[in-house]
């Protein structure tokens, strides 16, 4: 059995990694889904050159004179509704009464604040406006295109869609999205000791909460979890849910079973049914992972301790599932952060530490959440990141910044 | 019209608002919503002591002067399986086999895995299993409660379930999980310009966009949102609209219709329907922000522009949005950046500043998206945060660090 490296074992899995085929999805469905494909601005936004505020349309030159003692008077000729189109042009001596939105006319050199105007104060003439101020060319005239230009890319393919994205569709008039489709992943947990979480254990008996967890972690890589009954330690019912699992998903998780028991079915099964193969990854929290594919479907075996299950997942199983799902970003962000509890001694096998990552004015600092037994599924629901000790190096002198793989909000 | 500082308006909102009910969902629904009770763990965690590794229970005196010379032979009693308890105690000189996650027996001292034994060795003998280590006490034996005692919390009311906390839930047998109720939105674009987005736009007549950023803010909040349709710049339509939305909604929001033009009946309906206030809040991008109540039921009016619009909604819907859903964090998390653009100065309001935060071993940097006029959505799409620069100060140097908002994830 080799021993990887970490990184090594990222790259030959996401190498065998392809991509789902795209589907059109309604824009109410597509936050954050992974866009499949360019989009481009159909027309310019704003489609016209509109006004910035409610006001006055208009020529710069009209006004050039015009102060709060010595106001100009300028014609009313047009009033202009937003989503209605000004049937004039401005003369010498005119003004066009505008809403904020609505499209300026032609000619116009400028909007002025109703604020810089006798709008709306009592003794101001009905077909008359006065302008207290100068204004310049251009002054709260939004131009046709500012926003996005015809024909303009606005959203590159494989970028996952989050509320400023929708807006942009929105904009350019995407009612229907090409997004890729997500993986639907199988997960399988075995073992003669689990029972499902809605029943008592009996003595001996654990309750199934990797099939919860990894669940609720390939949701969170956006794509589909489909959980599957339970497996006891018996290879045929083994075989009938690997077989029902290919049918089903594109994706298959085991938990459980990949390590050198006896009573580890599914590594002897895996090796019956597909192309399996099992490394030891120079890694901590982390058993022996199983990788290969049962009928060209990739399927993941990870360890049965929970948090090992966790970390794994997060390390392999993520990035292969953003890779299928078309993401371009297939990594979690790392971020450096201040440690600041005790010294961490480096190992012959890199480390993944649960921290929690804080972030004030001092920058970024991390705290381990305590003890760090691979058993201790609790300290993952109060982790946001994952510190880093890197193998065979010097270690992380407390005070000192270490890289830290971050999964959750930042406190 | 007071002048608002943002804090002071986020404050006077969120004062005002108050927690849903709660209501009880499976677990395999949870991830993402807010617990609405503290969760106590029903039993230890493990629930009894049990083995690390695949291996053998054997008492630490036996194995004491164990060596890859000297192996001690120790006779096999048992085998236990995952799932099954040990029916048998060690006695002096014996071992029992035992894999990992099984109970081990009620005496046992350490397990020693297969690796260190004779275990599938050629010469090995079936009922005798040769040591070549000697063992420490609790070595390989995970104690009862050692990840969550009975009885002990282990979430917290408000805290948003992520994948750890699923697997903690489904570890003491939450099957059902009580969640605070999400809240609905009504969202209610206006103005006579509007089109829907799958319709196209005639001359004077722009697409809804703000409609749909907003419903995806909204779910990014928790919340669940309802696009109702777009609203002409009419009395009667209005009313009747908002007489929907207060009956299927939690929540309000309009965009468009709250500055000061004569079209924007928003304002006057509202005024007439509910109890509003309209604040000039000092920040920039932002407009009048109208917030009040009809029928009890909060009612946000956000600026048509649509920069404006998301920025307003992020600083104060979102933060009443998840007081209302039950979250213990309600402001999203701040970092401090380097600036890496050229030098921002001060203005009398607080100014917000689209910016793309990367992460590095050198720290967190930022850089403005580009322009920053109000209405260029196609900015918020870039962004993962909003750069603050507070008003009335130096401003920002480039090279300095500057606080963010940061809504998006991290590059």
């Amino acid at each position: 059995m080799s021993l990887l490296a970490v990184a090594d074992a990222q790259a030959a899995i996401l190498e065998r990694m392809t991509t789902l085929a795209s589907e059109s999805i309604e824009l109410t469905a597509a936050l954050g889904r992974v866009l499949a494909r360019p989009m481009y601005a159909d027309r310019d936004a704003p489609p016209f050159a509109n006004s910035a505020m409610d006001g006055y349309a208009v020529l710069v030159g009209d006004v050039a004179q015009a102060s709060a003692d010595q106001p100009v008077a300028l014609q009313i000729i047009e009033r202009v509704a937003a989503g209605a189109v000004p049937t004039h042009e401005l003369r010498a001596g005119s003004a066009i009464r505008i809403m904020t939105g609505a499209q300026v006319p032609a000619n116009a050199e400028a909007v002025v604040p109703f604020e810089e105007t006798d709008e709306g104060q009592p003794n101001a003439q009905p077909d008359v406006v006065r302008m207290f101020q100068a204004t310049q060319h251009g002054s709260n005239i939004r131009p046709a295109g500012e926003d996005m230009q015809a024909g303009a890319l606005v959203l590159n393919a494989g970028q996952v869609l989050h509320a400023g994205s929708i807006g942009v569709l929105a904009t350019i008039g995407a009612a229907q999205v090409p997004v890729f489709r997500q993986p639907r992943v199988a997960i399988i947990a075995t073992g003669d000791e689990l029972v499902d979480v809605g029943i008592e254990p009996n003595p001996g008996q654990i309750r199934n909460s990797n099939g919860y967890a990894n669940a609720a972690q390939v949701r969170e890589a956006g794509a589909i979890p489909i959980i599957m009954p339970i497996v006891p330690d018996n290879a045929e019912a083994l075989r009938a849910i690997l077989a029902q699992a290919v049918a089903e998903a594109d994706v298959l998780l085991t938990s459980g079973g990949v390590s050198v028991g006896d009573y580890d079915l599914v590594k002897q099964i895996l090796n019956e049914v597909g192309k399996l193969e099992f490394w030891r990854v120079r890694m901590r929290p982390g058993k022996p992972l199983a990788f290969g594919s049962i009928n060209g479907k990739p399927i993941f075996g990870l360890p049965g301790n929970p948090v090992s299950a966790m970390v794994c997942f997060e390390l392999f199983v993520r990035p292969a599932l953003r890779k299928i799902g078309g993401y371009q970003q297939l990594f979690r962000p790392s971020v450096w952060a201040k440690l600041l509890d005790a010294d961490l001694e480096s190992n012959e096998r890199r480390q993944y530490l649960r921290v929690i990552v804080k972030s004030s004015a001092e920058g970024l600092t991390a705290e381990l959440t305590g003890a760090q037994g691979s058993g201790l599924v609790s300290s993952m629901a109060r982790a946001n990141g994952l510190l880093i000790v890197p193998e065979a190096s010097r270690g992380i002198i407390r005070g000192e910044y270490a890289e830290i793989v971050l999964f959750g909000e930042l406190h």
